[in-house]
């Protein structure tokens, strides 16, 4: 049984907390339970975590050697500013897949430039708590394949 | 009973033609039959085409105004060139999702720029045929909501 | 009696049809009669086309030797990508005036980007339909002089 | 009865006088003429001015206000380097029109940028004293619609 | 009794004038009342003025030597353009503070290069009319220091 | 009673504690205390803190919502490459206001750009510990307004 | 007998028909006949087209697999824009020689970014309708090596 | 006898005024007396004037016509950021020397740009007031030719 | 006895672990030992840490104060990224020596920008594990002189 | 018997000497023996010369005046960045064609940029020693036109 | 008595040789010429040389240590390219001017940058020989004084 | 017994000749004393020059083929223009590194670019004198690997 860590940076543990108004309800708990509820259909074992550090994302990876097959990642903002964490998932060499609640590609220029996406099997960007759900979907046909 | 155009760009009809040894031999027929049995699935209606032609695909873009409910569009090298089909886009006033084949953003520089990706819901790169099925899981997901 | 060629570029054929209460309710057809009622007045024969592709363009400019006069160029977002239209108006050597709806320059960075402009007699831009009328004006008095 | 100031900046003063050989023998007295038969035509009131003092430009604008209903202003060089004259027509709140008398987008690359297009409804450039004329008729549609 | 010379550059006059239900209420005289009661309760003699000439300020820069101990300029439009204000200031060498109403570095990007900048003390941005009085602060803590 | 967090960033805990020849010899303690002293004069209440790390400034940029209601940030070096920080301001959605001990501006390149700018209300820059006193009453008035 | 194709692009069908005293008489039909003559010289089988639209030269690329043993082209002004053409030829995988009547280098800035020559064995460019002359040579060399 | 305008820009009025420890004790004053002491020695005569305003220095080249022979420059800040003097020089068509105190481009690379040098026979920089008396002689010899 | 601080940035800890294959199997553990043979050769007193968190690492030159009297860093990826490094290393004023174990100036172009290195004696580049021992020569070197 | 001077510029002279298995075993002696057996077929008289000297090549190129006809040149990596060489062939004014023996405009970013090609007739690159065959027949060409 | 050397770079020897009806005949013996009279009437010694070769230029430079008592450098090309220049004219520090026949900052704009000019005294460029004699008026003065 | 070449490229002759007060005592002369002493340490020979020609270092690298294992190069100012030099360390397949004297990556701009850094195993920059001797011990620890 493949085991999938999923991984969450910064503010990302706000989600659904601050502003309902303009970024709505859904909690990253709401995201981790739909989450879970695909790895189970899907036979997956999975390990959820957020951090607002970028060293413990770093260690996150580290750690997922052995423990692990694959990465979902969602680095918020560190996606557009951190070549450690570019570093750390080619060092780890397992798949990964790039996810973004928003389209990043369509705010401001900042975030169109993704580190991370370098390292990574592809991004699925756009689709809100749905983009982890496609993207464990993905990972899992990956390790099948 | 929803309806979705997927459209592909220039050169994707060679797909799984030439140098299967480099790019395999799923064909843009085979990533048609794939995308047919997932809408039957979804219970989603589909038409799916390719031109290498710009022009050819904004008209088929403006031909899908009260005939699709949704957009899957690989743009191909067009993604990275055309503001006539940024515009197409946000002229019929469709989801769209961009989906490519491989990872674009890790490939070479001027593959990173997508005027597309502004006028999209959201993109998914990277998953081979997968990205497809995927995009269509999304698109659905979005017409129902 | 001069004739001139009036060319409108992609997506411009939606004019008026998608989303009025955004865009008014102008179309093309209703620009294409003020400038036929503009042409009569001013005793200007008048063609009037639209198309979505770039070639189909290049070949409109290029049958204008020998049938018109000048061109009024629309060129939608083919102004701002298109080297191969920049080459035709300047082979075909004909009078040539720059049409924007929009006040281009005041919208995105990658639309204040002209190559059609280093050929065009100059540039008339932001005055919706009335952008046209005043292009008959400019160019009638050109070659009326 | 509408009222339009027309403003000219730096330099215009000599036109026609130094050089006829080169940029004609219009001088900008004769395109005060034409711009006031114009404005007699269209039935607007008509002030005219030229200044070479950025300051003097902006004082102009503020005088405008209560007194005027738009603007036509032809900032030659200023155009492409003061934020000045772009912050006060945004203060004043007057529609305004930018107008050439050469094709600037088809001049030094300098001379591509413009600061007060962003406030404009529209730019007119490269048809000599007759984007004066042009202007006048855009403007006066806008302030009748 | 140290004095301060306050400088308003260009459209500062307009301050309250024009658009208030966009822009509120306060007006320069409103901001000079406020800074003259400041000013008096601090013990500093002030002479407060606005221009909208790059060449008056440079004047009235050089015009502050021997009658003033320091500056508060907030150059408007004129900090992102003019090189002859850093070299009156450098020029002058008397402590000068940097105001801005707005935050200047939350507008366009053309509003984040400050010339001016490099030869002031500091900048306070974004505080309205209260920049003002925590610049006179500033600036008088400096001379007292 | 309003309350306000104080965030000091990377090397701050150095303050006036190594080469006091060339930085003087204020610490961050004495900043603290002025801070206080100028608080309890307000009538705010105030948290004061110092971390080196990134995501701990996230953290508590977190932690602050419930318990504060403005923000002071002297992200020091992160100022120039943390979109995090950005993220985490916009996310909590507090007022805050950027400050600088000395004048960023007027040092290298890289330091003239600030992500956190873009979501704070105002800056202050280069008064040294004054940059905090004038946050102080810049914030205090901004949350009795 | 090996086969080459030679696409021409954009307004290369007007060549010597348009203003003779500047671009010189020799038509793209004398082009053709000078490229039959050498290439029956050099027992080569040729196929001759131009077409001003991008996508039918895509189009033309797929087709000369099977039927071609290398492509000769002058993409004109889509040498420049065309990451679509650069596609096509990686695609088909066929020895390609990119050729130009003038030398493009001593030319605008924009005509010395080639797509095209990414993908191609070489360049030759600047000597006319010998250019083609020298690709076939060329071209027949490597088919024959 | 030929006669020549010497026009000095903004701050150089200060010259030798403010903080002579820094920049020497040469007054503007003493370099018009070497000016005219030159200008006599070579039978030249003499106008020398300084100003901070932009347009003044414009309006003093447009009123050397008929009046004078030739330019000097020193346009100070100016040079770096004036398209207006550039215009200005270009269209009254007498020859122009650009004079600088100090080496511009040993200085930041802001002083680098100039825009006055594309109309200016030659630049003169770096001599202090001697860069005057080289520039009088260099005019002259010119004017003699 | 001269004490030095050698500080390993992120992903370091993974060295020798992981794909041994590519990367060679040195571990950091082996760096440490071949380092603390010199330095007992040399007379040197270690200390040998690795972190992958930015602050942890800005802590840790802080802690060095006083206890060391040189450094030796490896920052990994947040060489290209950390201002916040280059400032703890300046506040601190102890020398500095930059290592990397690969010549990062012949890799991607995003690891050719150093911040570190503008506060560093020197840099050591290419030559693996002895980057560190040939660091140790020369800072000791340095200490000595 | 028109003459032709065939320059080489550095590294050249190593062609087919080191690393034959990847360069090739063609030695800079085997191109010369082709050129001389072209130039005898075609009636040309030739010299061949290489160095790695940029001044020796700017020397050759002089000497060539009145000695020879035409110039071949393969500037190596000089192509690249030495204005000197443009210059000189600006100066001597004799027909010039660059030569490659590799496609350059498909290696690293800094060979895409030639300053020698804004004074050449023309560029051949890519075709090994064919390339200097073919620019003799163009040169010959053009010299017999 | 003072001594001075004139360094001229590459192609300059052929000054006033080629092409008369385009550069004029003065040549660089007239300029050595002009150069030795004015030397004379100074009461300077001169020594006059030109090279094609930087490295040459760099040992005249070195050479002039001892010798002579300043330099006036025309690099050519050099001036554009060459930091090896720089850095001789820097190490021997002997002043130094930097002359240009022609107005360089009036051509391309690869020829604005100058390495030269940041260790020279100043710059003499656009009046033909007479920058010579202008440079020898100007440096004869700094060593006089 | 190994043998390894020293290149030292333009100004290294003046090495403490010049300004000793400023750049030390040390001379190229002891330098190379102290490579020589290093090198009969490690059992190395050793040929030591210098040259301020381009081409003449290109001369010598080639020359090093067969008479030496390797390469330590100091290139001085070519390091930052010369692709030339990295052809030839390409092209004799040595392996070389790089080193300065100074830490070049904390000077000017223009110094942060290294051409030659592409094709060198390391870099030692910043340790005076001692960085030769460590790049002496680097490169002998390669040649006995």
């Amino acid at each position: 049984m493949p085991s999938i860590l999923i991984l969450n940076g910064p503010n990302l543990n706000l989600l659904g907390q601050r502003q309902p108004e303009v970024y709505g309800t859904t909690t990253l708990a709401d995201v981790e339970a739909l989450c879970r509820a695909e790895a189970e259909a899907l036979g997956i074992a999975l390990e959820f975590m957020q951090s607002n550090h970028e060293g413990a994302l770093v260690d996150a990876i580290h750690g997922a050697v052995g423990r692990h097959d694959g990465l979902i990642i969602n680095a918020g903002a560190y996606t557009h500013t951190s070549i450690a964490l570019l570093d750390a998932v080619t060092s780890v060499a397992l798949p990964a897949v790039e996810v973004h609640l928003s389209n990043v590609y369509a705010r401001e220029d900042f975030r169109h430039q993704s580190y991370l996406a370098r390292a990574a099997l592809g991004i699925i960007a756009g689709f809100g708590a749905q983009s982890y759900i496609l993207a464990l979907q993905a990972l899992n046909a990956r390790l099948a394949s």
